[in-house]
């Protein structure tokens, strides 16, 4: 299939007259044909009225339906084969088998939502039954269940080209709720974007879905993003990027006539925090294991360790992590925006106070100025230099560790609590010692959405318990999750029906329960 | 009892060196004593601090313990007797039987959440068990569960002196999460205010808990409400009042460095929308039962049905509804603000085009101009007139009601459709019509949080299915309903574990299930 770089409005396909967008090869430095033309205000508006005519209909169709057409999105991604492959490591660096798993993972999340909305629980059923016979006051049937916000936007991530965008968490949540989408293409990968878009729209016309149900667009500059978070008929949206824009965006969200919920992920530093004991047995093996999660896609994940924090009796594990590091092959990051903010966070951070680059990225520039290459790097301090340090605690983008000494029990829960919002906590120790740390433990546990223990944050398994989230500024609303079952309800709100007759009400409330699914039932858990 | 005028903040009161509040009796034109002091901002700070140092063992307390909390503060309330009736009767210009029966609401709701607490299911539990075989990554073991935020500010309300304010649905779904709570007292009821106050206090000390877990400001003017949204240990906030005060505060919320949740519930007319048919035979009743809805307490409940809309054959109805409106005795409104709006409303809106006061509102003015009383009153206008006037789509508090006369069916969607967002929309209609209107059903579904078919608005049933929440201007967060059981999540989110041996694990996610709470395993329900 050729890349045609048209936006997709709804199932027709936009102008070419827009400002182009082409894609950058980072590991080549080179560009990457063909053009992408930048939707117009007027397509996008268009966009977003279909998806708002769309709405009616596609909210109310049949669970199996809907399931089937995001099943069909998986198996038309699927059958995309090689040259979606290609083009996203063209567009992103990424190595193939990391993109292969990215669309296993992409795949099997839209499968884990069909089936969700197959089985049907998820609604939040509630039934409470009336009583006219209740004194002093007759007792109302009511009835509630979740139903879906409308048009949603999703803008894409630049590090997940096809788990966090097109055809990504954000996108598959909010269809599977009952909500049209429209999706603004990352810069990074447009044709990923476009191979991507196909297989939705290509499902949803075999689906004889309504026209508008999903739309892709594309913008060279950020006029779009603003059309999409202030138009009336977007009721929601889902965001995955850096703090400026996420933050940006969601105080738009938030000053807009009606403000919408606005779920943005952002920025995580992901503390890992080492306790003594099981670095006498094992400091080696967490030197190897954390370093396998640090530079894990060359440490582009939203759940990347950037800091790490030690005890006395931690020299051997330093040592050896920091050779590690050194040993890592340089790698390319995703675009020469990431890359430059990369190279200059390792040349400046040096100049703080007290702080040391332990590795030797400075000295070992790129092999091409072109590319967008760099080393993984590890940083040193003390607690004190970092409680001191409002910019050690923020996030630096790509395979970099920051390692922060603690001289003692105090020194390290004084780090935990002065930590920001993040999406994980991640506690290294015995079981002795995490009883011995619950205080650790409880601290971590207001700060983030994930406290591991013994465990790497990166990889985050789609399953119904994750919790993918956290505190900002981690994200901009810590009750959601952008992953797992939970990801559904943030486009969702629930809907109550007082004393409606059984037949005018929505199948997941009708009395004989023909769903079949969990409810509650004057205040009981009860399958039908 | 006598009334002391002061803060709590926490276990100690607050100084008498703030600006003095007084109460204003609305029936008899006069000022209640004691004087009330307004909070310093150091001691908001204070109240701030204690509640943020309470929240990790607050929040780990035992469920039935704070369930045992909320029944006491309950039974307290019982326990203030009359005195807590008159003086909310005094603050309120509300009758004694009205006070009694959200006396009794206000307790039933504090051992609903008691109960919900104790059965313990609320929390979401969820579990994906581990796999370490699993190929090509293992599966991690990953549980989650709700846990609660933080301190939580409270904003009083002036129409409901117990149910929306210091022991009310907010602070009674917040606690029961396990967040502390401020309260800011409204300046009508302070007294009313102190007395709640008391039976918390009384419950929190009985029960043991830390300094903090509650706390409650005055303040004649408006700087604590900022303090309080705006502190960075404040981490979310409920609101029951006027748009102007709830957007002022949402903006302020998603203005901070750290946004924080803020859940505002603020106008709503309440469309019903009565079919033809069921005229034929009900005109009266129907009369009758909208009448007593739409003066309810003066018309000042949030759920007060302030615009009918008819269609043709409504002349009789029309009729019976004036004609009591008109015989409706003159009543007080909550306080001068209040009856002042309702009257410039009353002077303005017939001034608009094609509006018809039907009522004599303005001939009989009120008995005194020094109290608050005044009549109920009945505009009436036609479809286009109200679709081309804005102001008319807006809330008038108090017992004013808007008819507006249809000419079809299309008219009649298209009132539906610009609507904004609603708490209640009431469809009256025989079987067969709301069959018929199904698109009127669908179209009432996206502005409101709650549906009635031949059932009135007001009167809120506290129960598990129960959303009293809906679009925005309805609420700042459509997401949430601020009564039934959906009501605690609003103070709380998600938190995950991954990998965490069993005995360091919350006990709703212990492997045992010591707590026999329902729970998600591997996405099916069970019961432990």
């Amino acid at each position: 299939m050729g890349l045609q770089g048209q936006s997709f409005i709804g199932y027709r396909r936009g102008s070419t007259s827009g400002k182009v967008l082409k894609a950058f090869d980072p590991t080549h430095g080179t560009i990457l044909e063909p053009a992408f033309y930048s939707t117009s205000k007027s397509e996008a508006e268009e966009a977003i009225n279909l998806a708002a005519r769309s709405f009616a209909a596609y909210a109310s169709l049949d669970r199996h339906k809907r399931a089937g057409f995001l099943r069909s999105i998986a198996d038309n991604l699927m059958s995309l084969g090689e040259q979606l492959v290609e083009r996203a490591v063209s567009e992103s660096g990424l190595t193939a088998m990391r993109i292969r798993n990215e669309r296993e993972r992409t795949c099997s999340q839209l499968r884990f939502f069909a089936d969700m909305i197959e089985e049907g629980s998820w609604v939040d059923a509630r039934i409470d039954r009336g009583d006219p016979e209740r004194k002093p006051a007759p007792k109302p049937d009511i009835r509630s269940l979740q139903r879906p916000l409308g048009p949603i936007a999703v803008y894409c991530a630049s590090n997940f080209p096809l788990a966090f965008s097109v055809a990504g968490g954000d996108t598959a949540s909010a269809l599977a709720a009952g909500n049209p989408v429209i999706v603004l293409a990352h810069y990074s990968h447009p044709g990923t974007a476009e191979y991507a878009a196909t297989a939705i729209r290509d499902a949803a016309m075999s689906a004889g879905l309504p026209d508008g149900v999903f739309s892709l667009l594309y913008d060279a500059g950020i006029d779009i993003a603003h059309v999409l978070v202030n138009h009336p008929d977007v009721k929601g949206a889902g965001f995955t990027g850096s703090r400026a824009g996420g933050t940006a965006l969601m105080k738009a969200a938030a000053a807009r006539p009606e403000p919408i919920p606005f779920y943005a992920e952002m920025s995580s530093v992901n503390p890992v925090f080492i306790l003594p004991g099981i670095l006498q047995s094992q400091a080696d093996t967490i030197a190897k294991n954390l370093h396998a999660s640090a530079t894990l896609g060359m440490g582009q994940f939203c759940t990347q360790p950037g800091i790490v924090i030690t005890l006395d009796g931690s020299e051997s594990f330093v040592l050896k992590f920091t050779e590690l590091m050194l040993q890592t092959a340089a790698g390319v990051l995703l675009n020469r925006n990431i890359s430059s903010a990369y190279q200059r966070a390792m040349s400046e951070r040096p100049q703080r106070a007290n702080i040391t680059l332990k590795t030797a990225t400075l000295d070992e520039p790129a092999s091409s100025a072109e590319t967008c290459s760099v080393r993984a790097s590890v940083l040193e301090t003390d607690a004190a230099s970092w409680l001191a340090d409002p910019v050690l605690h923020e996030e630096v983008f790509g395979p970099s560790t920051l390692l922060v000494h603690a001289s003692g029990r105090e020194d390290l829960l004084r780090i935990a609590r002065e930590m920001k919002g993040n999406l994980t906590a991640t506690i290294l120790g015995t079981e002795e010692e995490l009883a011995d740390y619950a205080d650790l433990a409880k601290i971590l546990e207001q700060k983030v959405g994930r406290v591991l223990f013994n465990s790497y944050p990166t990889g985050v398994e789609v399953c119904e318990a994750m919790v993918h989230g956290g505190p900002f500024p981690a994200t901009s609303d810590g009750r959601s999750t952008s992953v797992g079952g939970r990801a559904i309800l943030r486009f969702t709100r629930p809907v109550c029906f007082q004393n409606f007759p059984d037949s005018a009400l929505p199948a997941e409330l009708q009395q004989a329960n023909p769903l079949k699914i969990w409810r509650m039932e004057d205040r009981r858990y009860i399958q039908g």
